[in-house]
């Protein structure tokens, strides 16, 4: 099966590229909603599934015996733009915990964003692991490996009893097995498992909805739903499409990027989980895309509406601000009636 | 007709996305030598034809006028970084023609060189339309406006006279008609048109070869041609693909990237041209694709053959430099052999 073409980018009139992909829409009792492409096909979640590597941070109490906040929790949730903001935080996770930042294995790079990055070049700083977008992530790893009595060294590694923990919730979670030949190295050096997309739009049905988990797992996951939503701006930062649509939308979405072109939500009040994957890797059609198919499940405002369609079709502008072109959605959602 | 998959991104032995693209080889008499996809289709060439937009500067005597330098005129035909001494050729090709960086409608970035943005960032300085990537190339639209006795004011507007020169040169060089429905502006504010992939190869092949062209412009092309391969780090710069596969080649390919996945080359030694257009704009894809389409059409010595491999299947290194998948050009060059 050839994915379908869902996101076009027009130019003068013409299309000048265009992106192939796949959208799985699942409810918690894994009945598709909506789907286009092949969904059965694998794809690696990447950062998309940062929430669901928290859980353990939730389950295992470490969340509460190290007193973390909605915007800590968010963070270790996070794909974050390395704004000051955003390391303060890590930081503070790491000290809660009894760590700093040399115990993070997450690499090094320059802050996602672009005013951030400059803002530190002009101090005469360089990056160190805090601004690494994951870093949160890794933090809440250390938080989960300090709680439970585990020797942190190593955390990252698939056969540390921090990922084998994360490896069985998302076992749990999509309901596939995943062995070792699934298994990847993520930007960050943990694991990433491949998946069918079917079963990823799945898990974020049943993280944002708790059903058919045991009473443990649905309170984590709605501690770690709620911390996201209350504070989206540390799920991603300033001008991100996940902070902006979660800002836009509330409680009624959870909207979490992955790499590669993957886009995921939750949407809790209605138990759906969507996800997207662009063939091609292409975040700016991921995120076009989820834009429109968020319009069409939930019930909005008119400007909620409005913003979601101006997210669903950007208009791309040059060096002079000269409008160019823009992005045009162009799959066609037949028999996904507007709620 | 579906482009085939010309490129897989491989993560933990699993493909995690591929690309889709079109690629025509054509000679200077326009026969195809080696197609695959749709190379009718429309594309937009984006910053590959610089080096036919700078025609003019040479055909018009201007380049003479001003006494530029192979580095100058490499310049007038880049995408460059932004480095220092990318900024200060600029600067140098607009002072001997009378103007300074006032002039540049290009517009303003950061350079394209994470280093020379994060050095320009520690110097507490901001970004000038000199670090645009295209400003060579507007000084080089300059220099003719000056030399002919234009108006420069609007010298990147369609109907100003420089600009329509470079119509002129476009539709002489790829053979179609370019009328006001296939213009659309470009990142820098100049027009860009679309054109079938096909003709763009064939452009590259004769601006390589000079065949079928007036004298005058075939010395303008050759000129143009000798300045980027003597100088291929004016043309882009320390990193970059264009820059390096033309370090390695010598005089056998002029190569040059335009935004979108447009990725185009000259082989002047046998008359041909080479155009790839990625359907969904991605760059990493193009350059893999075009080493390894070099690879089949040059002669190599044993060292060129082994770099050439490498661009074509560039290993993916996350944060903490771990080998995490790599690029595959899986397009077979079926009846195109190799010289």
């Amino acid at each position: 099966m050839i994915d379908p073409i869902v996101v076009e980018i027009v130019r003068g009139g013409l299309v000048e590229s265009r992106h192939r992909g796949a959208i799985a829409v699942v409810d918690a009792g894994g009945k598709k909603i909506f789907t286009a492409g092949d969904v059965a096909n694998l794809v690696f979640p990447r950062s998309a599934v940062k929430p669901f590597q928290a859980l353990p941070l939730a389950e295992s109490g470490a969340a509460e015996k190290f007193g973390l906040s909605d915007d800590e929790l968010a963070l270790c949730c996070a794909s974050h733009n390395g704004e000051p903001a955003h390391v303060r935080g890590v930081e503070r996770i790491l000290t809660k915990a009894g760590f700093d930042a040399s115990a993070l294995a997450c690499g090094t790079h320059w802050p996602a964003s672009q005013s951030a990055a400059m803002a530190l070049a002009r101090a005469g700083a360089a990056p160190s692991a805090l601004h690494n977008n994951c870093s949160g992530k890794h933090a809440g790893f250390l938080c989960v490996a300090r709680a439970m009595q585990f020797d942190p060294s190593g955390y990252w590694r698939p056969d540390h009893a921090v990922q084998q923990r994360v490896h069985a919730v998302l076992e749990d979670l999509t309901g596939v097995t995943l062995p070792p030949d699934r298994r990847a190295i993520d930007g960050c050096s943990v694991p990433t498992w491949a998946l069918p997309l079917e079963n990823l739009a799945l898990a974020f049905a049943r993280f944002g909805s708790g059903r058919g988990f045991a009473p443990e797992r649905a309170a984590a996951a709605a501690r770690l739903l709620a911390a996201c939503v209350r504070e989206p701006w540390y799920v991603a930062g300033s001008g991100r499409f996940c902070t902006e649509i979660m800002q836009l939308l509330g409680a009624q979405a959870l909207v979490k990027t992955g790499a590669e072109g993957v886009m995921c939500a939750a949407l809790p009040a209605l138990a759906l989980g969507v996800a997207i994957k662009c063939d091609d890797g292409a975040g700016r059609a991921a995120e076009a895309l989820m834009a429109a198919t968020l319009a069409r499940l939930l019930t909005l405002d008119d400007r909620q509406r409005a913003a979601l369609g101006r997210f669903a079709q950007p208009k791309i502008r040059n060096w002079n601000d000269i409008e160019t072109g823009e992005l045009r959605v162009c799959l066609e959602f037949d028999g996904l009636a507007g709620r």
